[in-house]
């Protein structure tokens, strides 16, 4: 639980790698997840090179994290693997959909965020890059993925040369619902906002951002509508390139 | 480290309620976790009552864990309470796509997965059920799911009543590529699966369901292509239903 409710994300990493042996420790805990069936339906792929982190920084808008962390790993929803199975044991696999997709793709983060308790657990920092999703196209042609597989995640991982204040989190009553779901009102909407609305460092964002609201720096700066509608329509074509709708 | 490589879903759970302080902190822990921008564009709907268990029992195709656990919860991908803050906020929330949804189905597994953690290092014993992806839309009707939230995945908790054995994982190095994905040529196949195919249970299954392969019992019974193109179709006209793509 301490860990757990310790938990932050680390962008600065020592220029100390990680030992190959404390990271298949890692690897091999994060493999104990839960899964879809024990199916498996997902991949790791690990980035230590330097070669290989110049080639993925881009996809991750160059988010310094990603060259200067030890190790970088892409965690991918894969159904290449059991399809190749089925195939070579006289089975007919049914799985180039989107609920197949979806069913690895989940697979992938439980996976994800055990390696991440894992790590942590053996001292290092690890940090979630959201960027996967949106140049998964690129992603793809990079590491050799092939049909079937598609990048859902990515972690960077390393030892902490930072101890950054922990984040806020909402109300845990504003996350939570009891046997159905209370569907929010704007009284509720300025009950469950106001603590994070009034955090220095967010009052400090809006004003940076010449915005009037910290909603708006979300809306107009850092998520927009157009970069989600484009980043879609790219990760739709991804899952039909990779044969997953 | 300890508690994830002797982690086991448990199905069957002794007669004793989970307390709310407990579920409190085991909840408190889990969102604790890693976000997208910090938005936590998830939530999680907490069934303790008979007659909900009874509601939900059949979308979960009446698998006994669900009512026999005495906390079922379901984690959802959820951009509402982002989108009514948004709109009380004066800013445009542009959230209504695919690539929104697959974000917020990320942010929910992370919760979800931190929370298995959480509730096991209580004590608990906790199970996965992937059917949520199956019947999302009946989920939805029985929790009253308003547009922009969809069910992603659902625990059951409690205290164990059984220590089944661990199940089998593929060797870490079928799961792990290094730098680039190496594609697996039938040699692989053989390497990887050679385990798995001759333990006693698996051979066992093969058997009870008449089959050839293991791989079969896959294809054939369990995850069948008929199944998976039918549930597809039910999530994607979800995803539309509620505004997430």
């Amino acid at each position: 639980m301490e860990l757990l409710n310790t938990h932050r994300s680390i962008r600065k990493y020592k220029n100390t790698d990680v030992d190959e042996a404390v990271l298949r420790q890692i690897l091999e805990s994060g493999c104990r997840a839960s899964n879809t069936g024990n199916m498996q339906v997902y991949s790791i792929v690990v980035t230590r090179s330097a070669a290989f982190k110049e080639k993925l920084a881009p996809c991750h808008f160059n988010q310094p994290m990603v060259k200067n962390a030890p190790v970088v790993l892409t965690f991918c929803a894969d159904f290449n693997r059991f399809n190749q199975w089925c195939k070579a044991r006289n089975a007919q696999p049914g799985y180039n959909n989107f609920l197949s997709f979806q069913t690895a793709a989940v697979d992938a983060i439980i996976a994800a965020q055990n390696v991440c308790i894992a790590a942590e657990a053996k001292g290092l920092g690890i940090c979630y890059l959201g960027t996967t999703l949106y140049t998964a196209d690129k992603i793809i042609d990079i590491l050799h993925l092939p049909k079937g597989v598609v990048p859902i995640t990515t972690l960077t991982l390393g030892y902490p040369d930072e101890h950054p204040p922990q984040t806020d989190r909402l109300p845990l009553d504003a996350i939570i619902h009891q046997e159905t779901y209370t569907d929010y009102t704007p009284a509720h909407i300025d009950q469950w906002y106001h603590i994070k609305e009034n955090l220095p460092e967010n009052r400090k964002f809006v004003a940076e951002n010449n915005k009037e609201t910290l909603a708006q720096v979300f809306t107009d700066v850092r998520y927009t509508k157009a970069n989600n509608e484009a980043f879609s329509k790219v990760l739709l074509e991804v899952l039909k390139k990779q044969e997953m709708l």
